[in-house]
This record gives C-alpha cells, structure tokens and sequence, in this order.
C-alpha cells in the first residue's frame, strides 16, 4: 500500500497561514514523512504578489499562475489559505477536476456554497477537508463529523470569533465602552482596519453555518443564519449583565427544534452566566460547547485565529487527506441526508433581558406587565429603579421622574419577544427602550 | 462502493455501556445506516450472566459463548465492553484473525499490551479503535491523532478520572477529609466498593500511558506510568492550596522532554492555580489540556464516564470502523515511530510545595535554605508561621515552640527535589514533613 514516489503539494495563498504551513513542511517534513507514509513535498505556491519576501519559503516555487499550478496533473493536494468566494471556488473544483484533494481554511466559501465543493469532491472521488475554517486549531469538524458520528448533537453554542471575543473581554473587564474596546482591540492586532467581518458577525455565522451543517447532518449557508453583531453592546448593558451574575458574549448558537423537525442557527450577543464554562473564555480564545444526546456536554477550546493554530489544523488534514490518497479511498465527506429546515429566527426560543426607560409613576409595571400577558411572554425578574439618584429617594419612585425597569423574560419565542418589545415602545408610558439583549447557557 | 447487506457488529459484554450501546444502534438504526451508508445489525451479544435481564435489549441475541461469536466469520466490528486484560485480549485477536475490526473501551488491556494488539490488527487488515477507553464521551484519542497529526505535542495535562475529581471537588468546596468525601462519593455511585482502581491512580495510570503513545509517537505502557494516588491528601493540603490560589486536582501529565529525547508520564495530585481552566473542572466531569508547538494550547472538556457518554465515544469509532469496511480500508492506527523512551520520575522537572513542622528557633530557615541549595533546588517562596496562634504570638517565633514552614520551590528535577526532602528531614529542627504536593499549570 506504500509507495516511495512523494506526495505533492501545492498551496494556494502565502499569508500569515500559508507561510506557517510552508514552514512546517519543512521543519517537520521528517514526521509528516512518518505519519503519512510516504515524503510529502511542497510542489508550487501560488500567491498574487511574488515581489512580497517571505521568509523561510522556497522562491523558486512561488507562481503568479494559480489555475495553472491546480491543473498541473501531478498535485496530489491542494491547500487553499487564500479565502474569499471567487476565483477560490473555481480553483478548487479544478483541482479535484484534476484529481486533486483540497484542504481549506475557507469559512466564507464553505458557508455559502459548500453543497457545491462537497458534490465535487464526490464526483471526482477526492477529499474536502475544512478544520480550519472553524475555530483555527481546534478540533472542532472532526470531532463533530467522526467522533460524534454514532450520536445526536442537539446543541452547538460557541464563541468562535476572537475579535469580538477580545473587545467584550475588555469591555467586561475595564467597563470600557465598545469604540474603546475595539481601539484596543486594533492596536495590539486582534481587529482589522476594517473590522466589519468581525464586529457585524459575518465571520461567526459563516462559522455556524458550517457547525450547524455539520452537527445536525444537514445543508445550512450563511445566509439562512440570524445575524447581529456587537456594535450596539454598551457598557450598560455589560454591567447590567454584572448584576445578573452573568458576562457578554458573542455566541453562535446552532439548535434543533424541540420537536426535531427544524434547526436554527444565529449569532448574537447574548448574556451568559458567569458559571458557564463559556463565560471564562478569555481575550481572542475561542470555545464551542456541543450536546449531544449520549455524549451530554462537550467543550472544546483553544486558540481561535493566528497563523501557527490555523496551520496545524491545516496540517492535519493534510495528513489526513494525503493518507487517503496513499490508501486510494477518501474521508468522511458531507452529510446531509436529514434535510432537516432552516427556521427563521422568530422560532427560536430564548429569553430576553429588557432594560426600559419609564415614566415613574404608579402602574407602569401594571401597564408593561400586561404588554408581556398579551404576548404569551412570562416573566422571570422585575428590577425597576428611580433615576433620582442624586435626590437621595434612591429606589422609590418620584411622579414626574424617570425610572428605569429591567425585565427578564423565561423562554419564549423570538417572534413573540420581539412583538413585545415593539408594543411596549408604543406605551405612553415607556419612554424608551435601553437595550434588548438575550440570555443562554442556563 | 455501497453494499445493501447488513454489516454486523458483536457485542461483548453488556452491563451498563454495552446496554447503552445496543439500545442506541437499535433506537438511532436509521441515522446509523445514514452515516455508514449500510445498515448495521446487532449480530450477537456475549455475557457472562445470560439471566440478567437487560431492558430494551433482544433476547435472542444473547448468549455466553464470547469465543464462539467472535469466530463466526460474519462478524465485520466487535464492540468490547468486557474490560480486563484476559480473556479480552485472546478474543480481541481472535476477532482480529476472523477478520473484525474492533471497537474497544477497554484502558487496562490498552494500557498493558496496546502494542500486540495493533500489530495484531495491522498484520488482518482490521482496524482497532478506542476513544472510550480515554475520558469516556470526550473525543481525545482521535483528535490527538488525526487532528493534530501535522503538529508536535509536547504536553498533555489532564484530569482523566471522575471519581476522584468528586473526590477533591468535594474536600475543596466543602473541607471535608479524605475519608468523608469519598463516603459522598461512594453514597452517590461517584465510586465504587472497591474504589481503588480510582483513588490509587490505576485508571488515570492507564489512561495516561494511551494518551502518552498517541501523543508523542511512541510506545508507553501504565507500568512507564509514575503513579500516586489521592488517598493522602488531607483537608489540611486543601487548605494550603487555597492559601496559595490553588485548588488540588489528580493529574495526568505526559510530557516531552526538553531536548526532545525521552517523555515522561505520570498521574499524582498536584496544585494548580485557581486561574488555570483545569482548576474549574468540577464534580466528575473530565477536562485535558494539550499543549503544541503550532497549535497552542487546546482543551476538551466533557463527562469522562457513564453508560451514555461512553457509549456515545463507542458509537463514534464503530461507524468508522464500519465506514472503512465498506470502504475496504482501515483508518490510522498506531503510530510508534519516534521510540522515544520513556524517562523515569526522578527526570521529571517540576515543583514542589512543602510543609514543614519546624523547631521555632532562630536559624531554622537558614538550616533548610541550605538544604535545598545543596541539592541546587532553587525555592520560590517560604512562608513561615508560628503554631502558638492561642498565644497572641501569631506570626513570629515563639523559642521552644514549633512553627511551620512552607517551602515552595522553582522547577527541578524531581530526583532532586525528593533528594532534598531526604535530607530535610534529617535534620534535628525538623520535626516532620507535613505535606509535600507537586505544583503544575504554572
């Protein structure tokens, strides 16, 4: 079954990951040769500015010509860490076209057409690998795919964006505002100039998509993920949070349907108890929590980004894809057959933390309280508070003044908290709504 | 590459796992047939005890001839849930000879003879899996060796032992003593009559020596495994932890020397710092830490025992197994190339914490310091404290009276640390040696 001839190589995209990958095939090109079965060699790298140094990498394999170097012939797998839709996607299905497996780090592909790259690596009997699209380093698509294979995942619920991670970490632990976090964030190079991806969630339901497809064995793309990100995260609201014993997160949360017939997935913001495991989740690390129905609670953590984390699961499935090849057979590939549906996120059951500015006068509670009645929404906890703090009638309600009530609902779902949350603006009474913010991990 | 026939899986044993095993491939049969792409039949179920009623599982497969199931020919996975060395050994490699793939949840015979075992099942062609047989539900074996199969591990830190992780869980949060606590831990079920597989270390011996083979590419047997258990740990050295922000957990730790040479294993209670993930792993919930060059520091978390979670692990390798039947193929076994040997205790750099029930006399402390700077053990911090506290004296030297001293070291050999401790208790202002624990995490 072994053969001596090396397996080649080609990369696409010499980045901070790509380099890394480059780098590591070479120093530890002796354990790769062990662990594989035979030599592996870096056959060509294709990157779109040849001028850029790049340390510790062979120039005499760098090539400007992309298409060419997947339509070689004699690749045997191609490892894309270039990201983005297109040319990315017509790269790789040219090189299974050509008989090549493809190892990719590719969130943003896999999230919006992954049903496309699967039924092409099944048609041409090659490999698509993709751990480090999801939480860089740590093993998160195996497990869930290979491990969990004979179980029933149930729930996915991760921070899985580092970022946003950072920024909220900041803001809970200094009380900083969300402008200042994301500064911060910037300078010491967790953020991008352009933090969009990150701060409006982009990356993380491209990543719940692909966590949701792959637990509940169906098709999920990033555009049937609920999405908000953190940009309307106050300080505010992080100590409000503090109050209820709990921290913010940026969550991507993928469920089944109590009745098993539908999955969701969204990300959000959310308050989470300061005893949940994900609630310690520090600075840019990531962590996914998964339950499953035999398995129970699973979490797995680890480094979430960077070059070094994305290139080791880069590398093992490297191995595991150039292992195939020697074995002439292929990998666990896409499972889709429940074609379980998407639904929307009025569906989803969650609790809501509603912070109101009212008017503080008797029978406001009276009045918001009957707003929740007509909704079918419970109440959990009541705060209110007078805003005369500085009057000295701290807590009691003054007429004419403004008080604040906080309102934390038990689950209901989204559609109906969220037509609450609009009939209690209408309220003469409610001066305004403060923040909405939902409540998991309990 | 898809076959219509049934493939068939034997069961032996069938107490808590096996029951969970076979309830589950007969309850989730279509989610199974889904993801192996054949349907799977539970062909035969070995016991000892054939009167026993089992719930939920058919009758009509049962029977106590284990040697004769397994030569039946038509067997393609038998699932072992017998445990012990023998007669599981003998009928693992009988499955092996008759052409099975194996599925085994079985640490001790992992631990003791791993080696003859994969050669067996390398030399028929079959595969051998056991991600059960470490941390119960928590998918760690393949992770280890799939994921991280491009990356170098240098360390594994973990608490792969629930009973005893209650055990300690409850001397902290409550105070109470050994003793006390594992009478809880018996009254829950947490352990069992016979508890000392667990509270010895035995277990998390042999779970340590798997994960060491698999991590560092050799070959590690529980009797490579430096083992101490939990039963001399007292509410006293709970306390002292605490004093220094640590709690105290039985680790497992595999490490890499630093030259890369030789590994170490070994399982013994240790200090860790309150701030470290591992130190917040409660009740009997297991968590492992693994530590790479490129992808930093990882940790799996999760239920490290039980019918369910261990079935849930068993479940996993099984549609692999079967998945590579109907592939015609086998998945990664052992790999052992490095050879690395495996160093004994006294190689092991590490710290100590070091309880001193002293003469209160001048020039004690100078007496140890020289101790330990004759065995060239670097301290970090000595804390020193009257005992005559009823005296008002609290804090200073009281002549004639006894204080205690708390020595805690710098990394060292652990050869000399141990050498160190020798020697101070030679000493005439010695009264005793209170405590000693290893300090980790740090």
């Amino acid at each position: 079954m072994m053969r001596t001839r090396p397996l080649k190589v080609a990369l696409l995209g010499c980045g901070v990951v790509g380099s890394e990958v480059a780098r590591i095939m070479t120093t530890h090109a002796d354990d790769l040769t062990a662990r594989i079965g035979a030599p592996v060699e870096l056959a060509g790298i294709a990157v779109r500015r040849p001028d850029r140094v790049r340390r510790g990498v062979p120039a005499e394999l760098i090539t400007t010509d992309a298409t060419a170097l997947v339509k070689r012939g004699d690749i045997d797998v191609v490892v894309e860490v270039i990201g983005g839709i297109e040319p990315v996607r017509t790269l790789i299905t040219t090189a299974f076209e050509h008989g090549a497996s493809v190892v990719s780090a590719n969130k943003a592909l896999l999230a919006a057409d992954g049903a496309t790259l699967h039924a092409a690596a099944v048609q041409h009997g090659v490999d698509l690998y993709y751990e480090a699209a999801v939480a860089g380093a740590i093993p998160l698509i195996r497990p869930l795919r290979e491990s969990l294979a004979g179980d029933k995942v149930n729930r996915v619920l991760g921070i899985v964006n580092g970022t946003t991670n950072f920024i909220l970490d900041r803001m809970d632990t200094t009380g900083a505002g969300y402008s200042e976090a994301l500064d911060e964030a910037t300078a010491l190079g967790y953020a991008e100039a352009d933090p969009t991806a990150d701060v409006e969630g982009f990356d993380a339901a491209a990543k719940a998509a692909i966590l949701a497809g792959i637990a509940f064995h169906t098709r999920v793309t990033i555009d049937d993920v609920h999405r908000e990100g953190l940009t309307e995260v106050t300080a505010a609201d992080i100590a409000s949070a503090k109050r209820m014993g709990c921290t913010v997160k940026l969550l991507a949360i993928c469920e089944r349907s109590a009745d098993g017939k539908s999955v969701t997935a969204r990300v959000h913001p959310a308050m989470i108890p300061l005893n949940h495991p994900l609630a310690s989740v520090r600075e840019a690390y990531n962590a996914v929590f998964v339950e499953a129905d035999a398995a129970g609670q699973l979490m797995f953590y680890g480094p979430g980004a960077g070059g070094a984390p994305t290139a080791s699961a880069v590398l093992g499935d490297l191995v595991a894809a150039c292992r195939n090849k020697l074995a002439n057979t292929t990998g666990v590939g896409e499972s889709a057959y429940t074609q379980l549906p998407v639904s929307p996120m009025g569906e989803v059951v969650t609790r809501y933390h509603i912070s109101l500015d009212v008017a503080d006068k008797p029978g406001v509670l009276a009045q918001v309280a009957t707003v929740f009645a007509e909704h079918q929404v419970s109440i959990d906890t009541v705060r209110q508070q007078s805003r005369d703090r500085g009057t000295g009638a701290e807590g009691a309600a003054v007429e004419g003044g403004e008080a604040s009530l906080v309102v934390v609902t038990h689950r209901a779902p989204d559609a109906a908290l969220s037509a609450t949350v609009a009939a209690l603006r209408k309220l003469d009474t409610v001066r305004g709504v403060a923040s909405i913010m939902r409540v998991e991990g309990e």
